[in-house]
């Protein structure tokens, strides 16, 4: 059990982003663009739920370090299919990246999508036949070297509040 | 926004199993199956990541019930193709069901290996082209009636400790 | 220190209703009323920031006794005065009350609140003139008796799932 | 659902206090001057309760960024009236102000004050026709320009530990 | 990794105490008797500290099961000698023990002693020659069988509140 | 109750290692080395919670300051004797020093690995007459001066990843 040693790392600015998506219904689909699933809206509360688990990443895995996130951001579309697609970036200025965040957010948004939509994915005897969460993958990570954080720095400089 | 009001409803068994599967690549596999991964075991901290990932399920989803859970169960097979199969098993007797526990203890076991095996997984540029999870899903839910719970109950009634 | 020793007392239905306010800009309701707060809609947000929290009560609070909620329910309204109400119900079946429950729902919800409106309520030195949190209170709390909780458990008995 | 993105910000010194009150009963807050209180001591379990919820801010309000506190600080009055007024001070070195936490450390330290004397709250039905939480805001917030910060931390460099 | 399955156990009455010891020099012993600790009170923030932490057992220990503990209760002694001694007892209704919660609010109250008086304990060389926490251990487990429950409830029936 | 306020600190690496004891049945650590111990691997599991809870310390301890943790390492040996000796290594860049988190790592683990052999260690009666554990004390602290922390980073700045 060793956990990677960042001591010594310096700290740059640091992005992930982690895609993911949810398998529903046509029929629950419809009713959640129709704004008519009866234990709320399960976009925004996956939002929320995403963006609280993100921060939680190192408390969930084990050898995950515990970094002070700068953003968090959670898109989630639904398209022509019967899918959602959930896509989660987080940043910061670390020793080490955040792409288990990323994933975490993801995943964390497509299992409270599912619970919010529960009760129309059921079948007569109470089992989940159709919904399935599906490819959960980092779409790209970006380390910015230490000149290129500089670079960023200035130019944001006066801009900060 | 409404959680469902269980407040009427009488305990009952309930247990639920789901399942997911994480795709690796063929060397990571390889050196997971000799215990060669640097970080340690990922199938043992996974396991351990999953169970207590099942207790903090309704404190990830939010219109998810805070249950006493009195058994949690995670099997992790690696198979020939380049794939872990992850299958979470929760137990309970409470006023509802615990799929989002089994889901939610199996979800972050997927996330755990990933993390566990990281330096494998990236190419030089840092990035995942191979690694994704799959297919979470709910294998099967129980639910017993009063009936069939008294039953449960005397036969066991002796053999407690 | 001396918690209070709930146990032999028997399980009841309880249930415990509370309120709280928050005085904002009547150019930030306006904002909220429309759908143009930046950072989102503070109604919903707060609603499931103070579902959460109800259920994490007994570890914010030290000598609250840690019990399985079984519904939690978040009215906000927005009235014509320059103030959003919170009001809470949480219910449960437990040896005992749950008023600490609603009142952290209502003060989680309504701090949520504020972080969603923060940057429309400083003035020009960064200060909060104008924003308060008032009058967090208890509605009511009910216990039900041993008798009443078995009339409401046999009305229920066939209607559960 | 957007953060503030916080991630080309510099690091700079804050500080930020929020204050809140709490009306009890003449006679509960005789018991509490007089040491009397069957549960402990109201006023420090307030105020540990309150340094342990500033810690846990961004965990409960969901856009608030997790961030390394370096003070957490509460003080606690019981004035001539009938009302207890706790006063909290947050000071972090980082890249957004801490007034959620200030705020956080106050109405978690409240709601405390309210658990420890819940019992000479209560009138006959069990009902707290009383007591309130009132008038929770931020007293000020600071933020040094990155030459202030400068200045403070020569004038410390040789008293550190 | 195979967590206890309890899910056939009946609920019956369980309670646990543990104990432990912490060395301090007395020098610092004498300025916890005489109440001239500079951070505040170390026996009143270690109580209150492993009250909190019974609660969270089940969080730090992976294969404890989350349990709605009725009771907490931490005795704190300052012998003649330089040791403090930590007494917790934890009580519930469940399905299995709770020696590990009072071991764990035994633990955590110990360290939270140390951290409250660390400034005292270290030499000039900032180490801890002489602190050590020793000796922590079960003094008793109570289970009480079916019968014996009812008759306790029985007799606590009209007294419940 | 004043936290240690570190605002004026310099960030310089810091780290502590702690130690500590679990005695055991001799049966039981036959058990253990083994591998026959029911529950799962109480050495690696151990090393899991240890990692985990040093990563908690701020939210178990009430005035322990939130850091990012840079590495944890725990180390679990069985010497010949009847005990097992956990010894917990804490890393980061900080404003004030990690001997509470090396310390809540090596008390967490040392609490697990009692939960995973309890079956092992309890006698007829359910009582624990053998289990203790021992000897929780710090072995050192580090702190490396601005310079030294200059001369460090020089060295590693190129091998970062």
């Amino acid at each position: 059990m060793t956990m990677v040693d960042i001591s010594n790392k310096p700290e740059t600015y640091r992005e992930a982003t982690a895609t993911g998506t949810i398998k529903l219904k046509t029929e629950t689909i419809r009713l959640i663009k129709e704004g008519k699933t009866e234990k709320g809206d399960p976009i925004r509360t996956a939002k929320i739920a995403g963006i609280l688990a993100a921060k939680k990443s190192s408390s969930l895995i084990p050898l995950c370090h515990p970094l002070p996130l700068t953003n968090i951001e959670i898109e989630i579309t639904t398209g022509n299919d019967s899918k959602i697609h959930v896509t989660s970036t987080v940043k910061t200025r670390a020793q080490t990246g955040v792409e288990m965040e990323a994933l975490t957010a993801t995943a964390v948004s497509l299992l409270t999508i599912w619970d919010m939509v529960k009760q129309y994915e059921k079948d007569a005897e109470g089992q989940y036949p159709f919904t399935a969460i599906e490819n959960i993958h980092v779409l790209k990570k970006i380390k910015l070297s230490a000149e290129e954080k500089g670079s960023v720095e200035r130019k944001h400089k006066n801009t900060q509040s």
